[in-house]
């Protein structure tokens, strides 16, 4: 409270110090303290939240976003068990990634490091407060929080329980700090500590996200939208085809890697589309077309231009017709956000012609994109899926919350 | 000529199509077209870069920048080797870094892919025109030039020579573009061409670095300045320090990974200043110590704080005098830049203190800071070293002008 930004600054840098070579296993043993920490102070953190909450109900706030801001105590439960699963997952931070000797002897090798201090901008969910502080953690990085104004005291709350444990074992509060001054003048000035914060990571919203872009000076890894295609080849086996589409489309419905716009070549839009549309009415999805596809399936409505680039996060499909694989490539790049793409074909050469010729983040074959998550690639957690192409691109797990370094051994070597 | 920014983003969106699947031997047949082009069309070159010569002349430009604006026979002839060179070099893209196998069967990798569309902000090196072409054609990536006033009709031959090469080599022209408003509305907007641009590179003196960071919001890598430092340690060689220090600060003075701080134990002062004082007066080098240094060494000046944080990028060094290696570190920690750092030492555990413990892109045992470079490290080519930790830190080859892609090959899988 009253801490100014620098003063903030300062104390994450000290902090950045500690933790820059903490072994494993005191990383680990803080994120069990932590996990622990949230469960003992469960009265004090529900506390905390009650206030949150009679004052987002007394503001009229949405039952929706009153249940995500929402805390109970299995999501206490839920939050510590995060902790604990990032204490049993492997440390990135030290691996050397190569080591090559020059011609005059020196040793040149490349270390996994700490990223230094990550700033991370989020909404109302009070769960990312210990979440992004367990993966920052256990990468090395020391972490400033910027959560919504409508979360402050649940986040205070958490922010101080995370705290005592970090103190009781010896290691800096500061590791972690939030900033209380919930005003957008403060939030910019955070986005522009440069020398005090090495990477930015929005989490929330478009409009969020767009905001931080436009205004840090700060590197930003952007976590984004999805507006994610499938495209069904001449050769596709149709039965998976809907099977994928059906659990790409609404498995889950507001996701990021859920599918938006269907791409059907033409010579099997007519064997598909009946059956396929007859399989989403189960759910009721709406399907937006072009021509092509409404003449193969009366129940498409027509779709508008603006169909292309939407990300619906809804029950809608959009669906394209296509002469051939080079245009739906072509299609795909334009619309798409650089997320996730699937095709489903049987065809040796299409599959690696998509596969190659597809920007985005993660290019499927005969599979649902819904698999696009830190937790089905197998990293254990997630931060967030970038859908930028600089230091992360996809699924962001520990790995992406460092940098690295050269480590150069010689023995008096100069430079001729 | 009177293309619109926009114009420019979208005919290299068009060519980043094309070049994202280009085979190796297609890119280096094309590099060395260009190479030819350079060497064919030298009197138009030349003829070019006499405009530019007059006019810089005509508004009293001073004799070093007219002397780096100036293009020779000579100098055509090493960019040609330059783009000869990169042909040379292994191509990083297709490189499939991992490939895994998940228990639903899903095998999941990640492929090298080009990062797309580069932007370049630089000042008066005709060079970097063909150089910068050349490293980010190589990885596979469009280029968008923004050079300096004054070399305008230099950049604008270069680039249309190289053009030229590309369209006899069936590929397109405008894989490389060049901005030739050179207001700085014009850059600022540059500068803001998220969606087109995936990264801005600049190349150039502080003041343009921190113009970009500042103006930016498509994603910078910060090539910065070195306040470099080199550490003797209480058990160090003394011989080797003196060696080491005298090529680190005098082998080349402009330099960003020339050492411009010396920090030493106190115990070796006396044995080591004196004698260093000496080797270093060969060349004229000022001293600036603080006072520990000033009784080990009366031919030291006295140090202000200032100096602790200057790049001299001269023939002056500072001298600061600690207790031991913690307090080293700290120092250097607190007034570096992130570039590169070095100890002198006999001990084993202090050297291994010193790696880990040192934040920059290059942490040195025994050897002169001199070799951070991209040719020193063996890349065979360098765009500029990174001072930030995100996506690339210290020497950039072709590797780091790559991102990456998950590429997913499935039978069928859906998410449960």
């Amino acid at each position: 409270m009253g801490m100014t930004l620098e003063e903030i600054g300062q104390r994450a840098k000290a902090a950045e110090n500690v933790l820059r070579t903490l072994p494993t296993g005191r990383k680990n043993k803080a994120l069990e303290a932590a996990a622990e920490a949230l469960l003992a102070q469960k009265d004090m953190l529900l506390a905390a939240n009650a206030k949150d909450i009679e004052a987002a109900k007394a503001n009229q706030m949405a039952s929706g976003l009153v249940d995500r801001l929402l805390l109970t105590e299995d999501r206490i439960g839920q939050m510590a068990e995060g902790l604990r699963q990032i204490a049993g997952l492997d440390d990135p931070v030290g691996e050397v990634l190569s080591m090559r000797q020059r011609p005059n002897g020196l040793q040149i090798g490349q270390k996994r490091v700490p990223l230094g201090v990550i700033g991370i901008i989020y909404e109302s969910r009070p769960n990312v407060t210990a979440d992004a502080f367990g993966l920052c953690f256990k990468a090395g990085n020391v972490v400033i929080l910027r959560g919504g104004r409508d979360a402050i005291h649940s986040n205070q709350a958490i922010m101080e329980a995370l705290q005592g444990a970090l103190e009781a074992c010896g290691l800096p509060r500061d590791a972690i700090q939030l900033i209380t001054d919930t005003s957008h003048e403060t939030a910019e000035r955070f986005m522009r500590m440069n020398g005090y914060v090495d990477v930015l990571i929005p989490r929330g919203g478009a409009g969020l996200i767009r905001t931080v872009v436009e205004k840090a000076t700060v590197p930003v890894i952007e976590t984004g939208t999805g507006n994610c295609h499938i495209y069904v080849d001449e050769t596709a086996d149709l039965d998976m085809a809907v099977e994928i589409i059906f659990n790409a489309k609404t498995q889950r419905i507001g996701v990021c890697n859920a599918c938006e716009s269907l791409v059907v070549h033409e010579k099997v839009k007519d064997a598909l589309l009946p059956r396929l549309a007859a399989r989403l009415s189960q759910k009721a999805v709406e399907l937006r077309g072009d021509e092509g596809s409404r003449e193969a399936c009366s129940d498409i409505l027509p779709a508008s231009e603006e169909d292309w680039g939407t990300e619906y996060l809804d029950y809608i499909l959009s669906v394209k017709t296509v002469a051939g694989i080079d245009e739906a490539i072509a299609h795909i790049n334009r619309y798409n956000t650089g997320h996730s793409e699937a095709i489903i074909t049987r065809d040796y050469a299409n599959s690696r012609k998509f596969l190659d010729g597809i920007d985005a983040a993660a290019v499927y074959v005969n599979a649902s994109t819904r698999f696009t998550d830190g937790y089905e690639f197998g990293f254990g957690a997630e931060i967030g899926i970038s859908t930028q192409k600089l230091h992360a691109r996809g699924p962001m797990g520990l790995k992406e919350l460092t940098s690295v370094k050269y480590i150069i051994y010689g023995d008096g070597q100069v430079r001729p």
